[in-house]
């Protein structure tokens, strides 16, 4: 590849999520050392409270949310950047009323997520 | 760092481009495998022809510009995906009139840039 719309790749439902899509934008196979992905989290959809074994680099393109990370809560917006180290526990919840898209990049190394909470309503940290 | 707004983050001067700033939001100590940074290039400027020994994730935020990468060009704007592969020949030039602005990733290995022609103006294919 050398050039792509993002907005016509694919989206793939994430099963840990809520109504949360992820797209796969330059994969571990285009890329040789990190993958880009982006994520769209409809009003009222997010991630619930997990861990993953690589660290992520992420930058929000639209919408607005709570995050939290390492039991710090944040709310973030378009143009925010965001670090989230390797084994972290993160969640992500669309506060808005737009969806809550970001840019989400990863190594390309096993990646493993572990869920700390469910179901989703009661994951996130101070809801 | 955790989470940090781009707007705020200091824009340093592209030497080797035309009105275009480098504003460096997630650095090669920040992010342990690859870097995040934006650029923000003028209606008018861009960078000459050139090649990197590291490769480009990129996504565009804003604006229209005219690249080329090993040749072949494109008309890219809001959305659209770039890979730039280790040592293809590359420029950009922003032909709208709005600044072009985008993300750049690379992976934390010792980068070296090789300007394939100059001045500016005539470094574009195609110019």
């Amino acid at each position: 590849m050398s050039v792509k719309q993002a907005n016509q790749v694919p989206q793939n439902i994430v099963a840990a999520g809520v109504a949360t899509t992820l797209q796969v934008l330059i994969s571990a196979e285009e890329g040789p050392n990190f993958a880009m992905r982006r994520f769209i989290m409809q009003p009222g959809g997010g991630m619930p409270l997990h861990t993953n074994t690589v660290e992520h680099e992420q930058y929000v393109l639209r919408g607005q949310a709570q995050i939290g990370i390492a039991g710090q809560k944040f709310q973030v917006s378009a143009g925010d950047v965001i670090f989230i180290p390797a084994g972290a526990a993160h969640y992500y919840q669309n506060s808005g009323s737009e969806p809550f898209e970001f840019l989400c990049l990863i190594p390309n190394q096993k990646d493993e997520i572990k869920i700390i909470d469910s179901p989703f309503a009661e994951n996130f940290l101070g809801s």
